[in-house]
């Protein structure tokens, strides 16, 4: 890909058939775009389009196509020849519409380049302000301005901006003289800074970028121009960019738009200011106008939370005893309040907007459709519903079920001891108990063994992305509402308190300080997500309770799906809770889990042992009794639903010991010599586990086993037909793989339930499935069909056999390919469309052409993905199986597969 | 299946309809049936009638279809009603032809009641001789042959062939009751018994009959010949039947037919006769008549080995000093080699029959293809060839490829040391070592442990089916060159030395005595099969010399297949192997094995423990050198022939040590740190290897590794090229399951190929390919096939993937399913058509689909099995590639597919 030779400047475009159009002018009320044109020109420059069509003030400027992204990374990283005319005939536009000159003297266009991708990636992009300034066109600025401070300012943070992502100069270098400098005179703020302060510091600034970077830093207004663009279009594959997209799916190819926009200035004094607003509270979904804002400060200080914002609402701002924007410029809060009312009309979804106001005028600089947490995003929804701005369809289709899952997790006991440390504010709903960590890399570090991290930062930036995918909760000393680490973490549904200011945190001792407190690496800590709570250790958690707004959503979704949502329950504690989710039925029972209880690991583990017919059988006649209660207890749970049992899969090895110690242990337990079970271990153990002696192999070798599982099954149904209940057991046999292994299974399972019917006087109809689970099951599918009554694709072996991964050793390399792009996605997250789901495809249509009428469902992990259930839509099954805590998702998912499918989705 | 409750006598068949006609008469040039009907005759009834219809003296008699046979397992085993009417009608003509009566006091018919399968199962199904004989009917016999002793030891043979065979009573219980009365009377052989000695024995046999099985033993001969005929039905399914279908994968379903024919005897006197004959030698091949026989015996006499037979013809007696027939009975021998000239003429193949000459008549009960040793299928094939009975496709699919393996392994080295312990029959050829044992079980032991086992006997019964194919050569103290030990061990191509009379076999002590010598369970022995020879102790074997009609053989097969046939080799030795047997390229060299070389095992440990890039190229570039000559010397010994080499494929761990020892020894040589080296072992350790971090996965993580293999492969080339040679090396990676992978790694190869021609100054061209060994990527074949020369399909994994089966751990349950029919065959020896084939001929045609020129082999262990080889043909492979030693079993497999293919075939 890289030539090897670093060229900067323009080439002919060699590789790619550039559009007609490159560059889309907007100005004044006329734009070349509009918001239907994300693709072309990212979510910013369309939004930027469309507002400029509206009639709102938006400056003056231009958007370059994403287009000229691909062709960029196509040319060896080198720009079409092309774009240069286009650039400089919409740069005239600007300059003509706003009477001012790029680089002139006297009176200066200053513009800011900024990203712009197809969907919104906070922070991912780099963004340059007040491009245009240098030493002499720094006069003119200050002339315009009157005010000479104000130009030393910006000229200073340009200069600090344009080194760090243009030039790539570490941002800190430039950070320590401020802070020298500040240090040294004895000022807190950087408001402090004289003018002759500025001055000295923009050539410290020069002198330190020449030494670091061995280069001048550039005087002509063009080169900072190109030099800005193509930094843009580099940002798109830095590694905090590329995890992102990752982490959310965006291909790489889609490109990212540059926006070149003349500047607003929001530090031009009191009478200036800066801010970003959603339409309604992300946090909550209510009606309100929300938003913080700063006076006489750059857009970049809101987000960046370097100083604390203001609310823009009276009503907020007096809770917290702040002077609000409608307190202080009445004015313009009139004409952004107008402004919102306009933009949520137009886009019929809450925005989150960016303004600045410079000198008494209101500019939007950005609207986009807002993020939100999952209980603002099910209000939003059915208060629009209500409002007649959307309808049923779209309501349900603007919801992300993944979103969902923050609704469905524990949150802290309100009953619970605990011990307030400290508050910040609640960022991002829900409860995280982990423990403590202070950089990214360790929060993946503590994912990776399993345990939870809470991440500790001063403030968050693009670098922590992964580390807060990783944590369970994120805690910042440092930022607001719309903080960058409140606005990822919302986006992640994870749990986040920020601009916790009493908190101290010492990265380097790695230390956490709050009054007499002091937390070390590793201490346990608690957050309240919706309090900003901040306690000491482990709080204890409780299960969620949803609203109204939760219930009435899943009503509609329950309405509009066509395919049935059941769970994958092995106890009648998770059956309640599945139910309690809405679950339709069992998909899947682990019988093996049941084994592992402490009063029958003994039981199987003698069984195992056996080395005679009769032998084995006295121990499985132990487990008989047993096994019926669990049946028994499932049954009554799911009172009549439909509950799929999956006979014994794993290999009989996993239930013996496997170190030393809990052999001897065991031996002396079950009074059996300690060589033999010894050697029943080795001789049991195996390369491929996945690929062994398991599943229904078992019962062909041992066909006890299912016998008794069988009997156990048909034992509860009588039991609880004693009790007036009626139900239809499923019965599934695992790993079937050639058609004969279910016939023969089925004659077994069908003899002994006969028996136990004629045994017990009782009468019920059951059912004798399989799993789809190897590639040869879905291949020989209609063999396989004519004796099963149902299927159940078991996605995650098939995603095992059919790729040749297994899931438990693909750590090693499947990172590598997801961010090399030769998956899409995990796996075993997401299902492999093109190639598993040939084979779920292949399965269901020669299933179906041997049986008419054969149900199919599928208890993969896949069963709770939204995009997989999108799939499985398609392919035709009949249901889905899930998790309990992914129930509401599959629910929900499997509605908006439906309109998908229906073709309804606009 | 089983109806729990046994039910003898007939039954309206309630589930299968019956065919109209269900039994076949045949006698004297009259016949109902022919050699055609082998499906519904079984080969001995079809041929009766054959040889019938040829006018040959044969006894009259009928056959029972196999046909009732499935009715029989398909209706509880209960026989048809239906039956009972045919069978009376046939019996009744038999009477007729004979003017005998079957019960009659007076002129009594005696019938024997055989099995007869489709194909030959030798000794598998059980035979009763003298039915029709009671206690009334036997003073007939004795009237009608003048010989009361004769009748009376017929009547005590029937006595105990009926009570084992029908009635299940232990064999040995009346055998010892006959041993007892020798002893006691001081005779050696059965022939010493007088009428009064028989008479006494009769009775205690009866006796013991109702005192063992509690039922009186049947006088009424119709009974006897209905018990008969169920228990040969039932003998289809004893575990001796079930083993040897298993062993030739012969279907359960076909069935035996039941021959019911009128007794004649060869125990009438010194006039009376009874013999086995080939109408060639089964050893040699050779022209000539060739048998054995038995005077004053009846036929199961040969065969069982109790008495050591005599040659037939004069020029084989006179060197072993015995009287031939030829000299003994010159009119009946003259009229044996007229029918068997006859035979040969009409069946046009090498005939292995079987005859009885009573009191001076000829008569003829069997006629089959014989079988006989691979050297002996050519030298016949291409005799008959010759001699214009056949033709040249004929004579390629008369052949079993698999039989040739016999021609290519090893044989005893004639110039070795040896020490000969004794000598037997060259019963079947070929050079066998292996560690002493005794029982089948021991056998089938040693196997299981790797061990090459010798199964000692003193003579074998089908009992031993299953030790004779776990031994490594088999050795009986008793029986002939036709006994059971003989028959079955050529028809395995397994060395066998029968009947070594001077052994003495003590199952007991578990010791074989010859002499002075006393050898031991366990103790290493040698045979030489084609000399009869046996040695002590482990002798030297070396490679087989091929002879003319093999060269033959195979230049026809050559001219007649479209296959080609390339070998899988890695290194220049296995090379020059597989191109004397006619390898015509490489098509798998696994380059993981030159890794394992003393010399350089360290060094790639050394590029596994580099935790950079930089160490691990550094280790890597020690590689080089050494991969580049490998690659060298497999070019040079290939000559031009293509070769395809594979990249590395096994997960890194195989390299590293296991054991703590080991490890602690490594670390001390690589002086490396020992707990590191333990954490990088534990590191790379994986749950599924098989599905693990291997394969083009290893390169995608470590690219350098690929590149260093690259460049070796290039720099080999160049080397070759500059000693005047043109080659085109095929490269491939292992393990694709998604087109990127290849697209990207393709990339890799051709640019470090493309540097180093750069570098030399050389021009070649190259191939770029893949192996399809994973679901996903016969799946995505038409995507895989964008970035590929070629396609090799890489059928273990397959198969591993597909079915799900870890071909390292299926032992514990596959042979369950090969013996269940759950498989036909073991899927890792031949391809499952019906699961693993489906993905091949989708690779194939999605592969073809999208690039028409597409080169497509197979590699896996299939490529060397014939019934795969038909596949392959059918899939439209380009060639198939196997071990050395089965290149000219693929070349005839290959043509033999082509001809099927073609249709030709009859």
């Amino acid at each position: 890909m890289s030539s090897g030779v670093e060229m900067s400047g323009l080439n002919q475009s060699q590789k790619l058939t550039l559009p007609e159009k490159l560059v889309y002018f907007f100005a004044a009320g006329e734009a070349e775009g509009n918001a239907g044109m994300k693709n072309v020109l990212g979510g910013k420059g369309a939004n930027l389009a469309e507002m400029t069509s509206l009639g709102l003030p938006v400056p003056p400027g231009f958007t370059i196509s994403t287009e000229i992204c691909e062709a960029f990374y196509a040319n060896n990283q080198e720009l079409p020849a092309e774009l240069r005319a286009e650039v400089l005939v919409a740069l005239e536009k600007v300059e003509t519409k706003l009477g001012k000159k790029f680089g002139d003297e006297e009176n200066p266009l200053l513009v800011s380049v900024r990203s712009g991708a197809r969907v919104s990636m906070p922070g991912m992009m780099d963004t340059i302000l007040n491009l245009g300034l240098n030493d002499k066109t720094l006069t003119g600025l200050a002339k315009q301005s009157g005010n000479e401070r104000f130009a030393w300012d910006s000229y200073r943070r340009f200069l600090q901006m344009y080194s760090n992502v243009v030039m790539g100069m570490n941002i800190s270098l430039l950070e320590v003289s401020l802070e020298d400098l500040k240090d040294s005179k004895g000022y807190k703020e950087d408001t402090e800074l004289t003018v002759d302060d500025l001055k000295g510091l923009v050539e410290k600034f020069k002198k330190q970028i020449l030494e670091t970077t061995g280069k001048v830093f550039p005087m002509d207004p063009m080169d900072q121009l190109w030099g800005a663009i193509r930094a843009v279009f580099l940002s798109w594959n830095t590694h905090r960019a590329i995890t992102y997209r990752e982490l959310n799916s965006i291909p790489a190819s889609w490109g990212t738009a540059v926006n070149v926009q003349s500047m607003v200035f929001g530090n031009m004094g009191e009478d200036s200011a800066t801010g970003v607003a959603f339409t309604r509270d992300p946090s909550t979904g209510e009606k309100v106008f929300f938003g913080e804002f700063l006076v006489n400060a750059q857009g970049e200080d809101v987000v960046a939370g370097i100083r604390t914002p203001q609310p823009i609402t009276q009503a907020e701002a007096s809770k917290k005893g702040m002077k609000s924007l409608e307190e202080l410029m009445p004015e313009s809060y009139q004409q952004l309040v107008e402004v919102y009312k306009n933009l949520e009309n137009h886009y019929r979804d809450m925005q989150d907007i960016e303004f600045t106001i410079e000198k008494g005028s209101l500019w939007m600089l950005q609207t986009r459709t807002g993020k939100r947490t999952a209980a603002a995003s099910l209000k939003i929804a059915c208060d629009m519903l209500d409002e007649g701005l959307i309808e049923k369809d779209e309501a349900l289709l603007r919801l992300d079920p993944k979103a969902l899952d923050q609704l469905l997790h524990p949150r802290l006991d309100p009953d619970a001891e605990k011990t307030l440390i400290t508050k910040g504010l609640p960022a991002s709903p829900g409860g995280a108990v982990g423990e403590i960590c202070f950089t990214s890399e360790d929060a993946v570090n503590l994912r990776a063994q399993g345990k939870k991290g809470i991440l500790v930062r001063i403030e968050t930036s693009p670098e922590d992305i992964e580390g807060m995918d990783a944590a369970a909760g994120i805690l910042t000393s440092r930022g607001g509402m719309t903080s960058h680490a409140a606005v990822v973490a919302r986006g992640m549904g994870k749990c986040c308190v920020a601009g916790a200011g009493d908190l101290d945190v010492d990265y380097k001792k790695k230390e956490l300080r709050v009054g007499s407190y002091v937390f070390r690496e590793g201490d346990m800590l608690t957050l309240d997500g919706s309090t900003g709570e901040v306690f000491q250790g482990e709080v204890r958690t409780i299960e969620p309770t949803l609203d109204s707004n939760f219930e009435r959503i899943m009503k509609m979704a329950d309405e509009t799906r066509t395919m049935g949502v059941r769970t994958n329950a092995d106890t009648p504690a998770d059956a309640k809770t599945a139910r309690d989710f809405g679950a339709e039925g069992i998909g899947l029972c682990r019988t093996e889990h049941m084994f592992f209880g402490a009063d029958r690991i003994d039981s199987i583990r003698e069984m195992i042992m056996a080395e005679q017919l009769e032998e084995r059988r006295r121990a499985l006649t132990k487990l008989l009794p047993m096994q019926r209660d669990d049946f028994k207890g499932l049954f009554e749970a799911m009172n009549g639903l439909p509950v799929t049992i999956r006979l014994l899969d794993p290999p009989l090895h996993e239930f013996l010991p496997h170190t030393e110690e809990e052999l001897e242990e065991l031996a002396t337990r079950l009074d059996v010599n300690k060589d033999k079970l010894r050697t029943r271990v080795r001789s049991l153990s195996e390369f491929n586990p996945m690929l062994g002696h398991r599943g229904c192999r078992l019962a062909i070798t041992y066909p006890e086993i299912y016998e008794m599982q069988a009997r156990a099954i048909a034992m509860a149904a009588c039991d609880v037909m004693d009790q007036g209940q009626a139900l239809v057991p499923e019965i599934m046999i695992p790993l079937v793989g050639v058609a004969d292994e279910l016939l023969k299974l089925r004659r077994l399972v069908e003899d002994v339930v006969k028996d136990v019917q004629l045994e017990r006087k009782k009468n019920f109809d059951f059912l004798v499935g399989t799993m789809i689970e190897l590639p040869r099951a879905a291949l020989t599918a209609d063999q396989i069909a004519e004796h099963a009554d149902f299927f159940s694709f078991g996605t995650n072996d098939l995603t095992q056999t059919t790729l040749g991964i297994s899931r438990d050793d693909a750590g090693k390399f499947l990172s590598t390919y997801v961010s090399e792009g030769l998956f899409n996605a995990d796996p075993f997250a997401s299902i492999d469309v093109g190639g598993v789901g040939q084979l779920v495809e292949m399965g269901v249509k020669r299933g179906r052409m041997a049986k008419a009428g054969l149900k199919l469902g599928i208890c993969g992990e896949h069963g709770g993905d939204p995009a997989s259930i999108e799939f499985f839509q398609k392919a035709g099954l009949d249901y889905v199986s899930c998790s309990p805590y992914r129930v509401p998702i599959a629910r929900l998912a499997a509605a908006r597969a439906a309109i998908i499918q229906r073709g309804v989705a606009h």
